[in-house]
């Protein structure tokens, strides 16, 4: 069977930073873990700002974008992996602009819901790295978590790992070991996925009708009228007391 | 005059760590600018959760909260001082579960917007410490800033100190500049915002009648739409070759 | 085969409010997908704020934790699912104080790892469904995700939902389609994982020694030199340029 | 007197939208309290990625910025104004990535701490504007201001405004009082600054000096050692205890 694609994105402009060391760290371990890996520095590609088509137009955000520049060489990498490690230095608590600029325009793939049915990107699996030389590295990661999600990604158990310093990345026992184990897991996640193609349509768009089918929403309902009865007097009582303290009675 | 009041809160079930160390470099600076300061270890105190009274009423959410806990204590010290300086842990990224519960019982300051015209904590200052073994302090800073701005609180420049390790902070150089600093900057924000009292109304309820008497909307209803003219067409022309590419010739 | 076991944890107050509601399509769905279900309101049981032991000593964070409460009860409960759905209001852009309490409680599983060998939670599932009146769901689900998977859990494509409103959260397709697609696609990957027992040891505390058999580091360290030969001299040229110009000629 | 300068930034693409209209709300209601004010479309403006000289030399971080591109431009009127108001669209639940390329930039006035002594925007003033299809705002609007204020930037009550959804935000009460307001806070802040001067230091970089002066650190440390010794017997008994706990007992 093939090998599942990594892809690395290296978001710093310093090719021989911190940030592709531990990148490589992860891609070289996702290899001895049986991956096809390849890193790119995403400095090399020229990314224009997002113009926000899809606010004009829901449908008209779509592949290969309106920008003149990189952006679809770039994104079309992104679409062959299967898996995606993100490293990037921390900028202001946050990913460095031109990252930023990327995932703007990676909303091309998942607008693919409204133009396509599904989201182009649904069900890869993405691993974070962030380096700074000083704090939010997990804010920065708590950021890329819930867009990447929100795109359709999944992400597997310890998917991040960091360093917050200036010293040589590579001396920190504790970065090396978790860049290494983000490859390492990455990939077998994406195996796992690979191997077992049927589950590869995750949202189901008709849920609702399995709803109906079932009168979940009106068991729901029910349940909640009944929950409300044995709690509400209660409460309602709560609320009369305090509706009768009077606020001047407590300013100081 | 009389002094301005620095309320230090310890977020810190240890009494001896870090966080502790800290805030007491940020007080005792707050003396030498002229504070009264007081510390508060607020695991002294018994807060139970919110009960989210406001979601049944919004009126009913006032003081002294229906907790029959002591809360309302703590409360008292906040709506006494001028300025606050939390210093908390960094409990999973994020504030202590035991400061979240007072954030959450603070709400009744807010909600004074609704029951009384205005948040009791309107136009107090706010600084900001927070310490960790691991990363993760800049995230519960950003988080503990759009909070307590929410309620009404000014943030003053520089309104942040952090230690991430697990040696003594109080040998950290930077830990300790910039909590004293905080120190420093949130009483001479104090002073200044007492010797004016005239501003300590700031929101503006009434400001749409300001609007409306100067035909505000108006007047911008009108820019954007000779803006809209200006760019729509060129940009009607980009949307509409958009929608003329199909998707399916970008898949891979 | 057993059925996979979910858990939905009620992080408000409100039993019948609009975050039971969504928790209770999630779970609904989860069931219909094959799972058995449990919920649970947190505030049905007594949490005390987390002690912070792990700060005087690493190995002393462990169960059934100090505290005189219902913790471990509830800590029980969620060693004993496969996957959680976690479900909170939105309380100033955060979980509740009372799951944040819970959160910070958790730490004795993530602490496994020291005392244990291993996280008591690795390779578990996890779903987040935040409501609230107003603005800041993102950011509490942003919070969670990053939070759990720091404790090792997976979080499976579209793992989240959210409402923002004061209506009826059922009334929402959005949000009850999002809910209950966060049910069907947790069942669906803790079967998934289930089913490949052999995955389940995650995270490799060995990987340094599989990195030093292959000379990895080594590697990375060549790679790094030769990208900086290639790239320094341009970055020197800039470097020097730059120092030579006089921050006072662009002061205003 | 000179009027106080507030510029509004606009970082959204699309120049007739809703993010451009709040921003003009407040634009309008800053000149209704007496502020001279000006807004850039940040789009009109080519801003490339930061370079990350900083990392390869601390001081070569410094105006007028390597890049040949109109940054500089931009920043010389971001450091001509009193006041900033920046409006974006959310995109993923941060700032577009073209205002993050910007705030890359600004690290130049930052990194005048170590160049010249002194952030050259300490004490300028900020508010935020955040408008989105869907949810992310407050996220937005939380990294916003932890950056700012981490520039030097202050942060008065209420400094924030946003709106989600897809009609015309005009229209959104909420949305135009609160946009309105930070219009009127931001220039009375501002206002009250410029009226005193002698506060515009504020970040004291010789404040050991000072605490050294009073024998601050070593109080302190007899402080914390007299608090450890109150209660560390109590911590250490139950540190004994938890460690004397089997954890496979309670393995399920």
């Amino acid at each position: 069977m093939e090998s599942v694609k990594v892809l690395g994105l290296n978001a710093s402009p310093r090719k021989y930073g911190n940030t592709y060391k531990l990148l490589e760290v992860a891609l070289e371990t996702a290899s001895i873990y049986g991956a096809e890996t390849k890193l790119i520095h995403i400095y090399d590609y020229d990314i224009k700002p997002c113009e926000g088509c899809l606010s004009d137009e829901q449908l008209a955000c779509r592949p290969p974008c309106i920008n003149n520049d990189d952006s679809w060489a770039l994104m079309k990498e992104v679409l062959g992996s299967d898996a995606l490690i993100i490293a990037t230095p921390v900028f202001w608590y946050g990913p460095s602009g031109h990252l930023k600029n990327l995932i703007d325009k990676l909303t091309i793939f998942e607008n693919m819901i409204f133009v396509d049915g599904k989201s182009w990107v649904e069900g890869k699996v993405a691993g974070f790295i962030a380096v700074g030389a000083e704090a939010g590295a997990v804010m920065t990661i708590a950021y890329l978590m819930s867009v990447f999600n929100s795109f359709g990604y999944l992400i597997p158990p310890w998917a991040l790992a960091y360093y917050q310093g200036m010293d040589d990345a590579l001396k920190s026992r504790e970065a090396v070991m978790d860049s290494a184990n983000v490859g390492k897991i990455v990939v077998e996640v994406a195996k796992l996925l690979r191997n077992n193609n049927s589950l590869w349509k995750w949202y189901e768009p008709n849920i609702l009708e399995i709803l109906k089918g079932k009168n979940v929403l009106e068991r729901i309902a029910n349940k909640v009228e009944n929950l409300r009865k044995e709690t509400s007097s209660k409460r309602a009582e709560t609320v009369k007391k305090l509706l009768q303290t009077k606020p001047d009675d407590y300013k100081l």
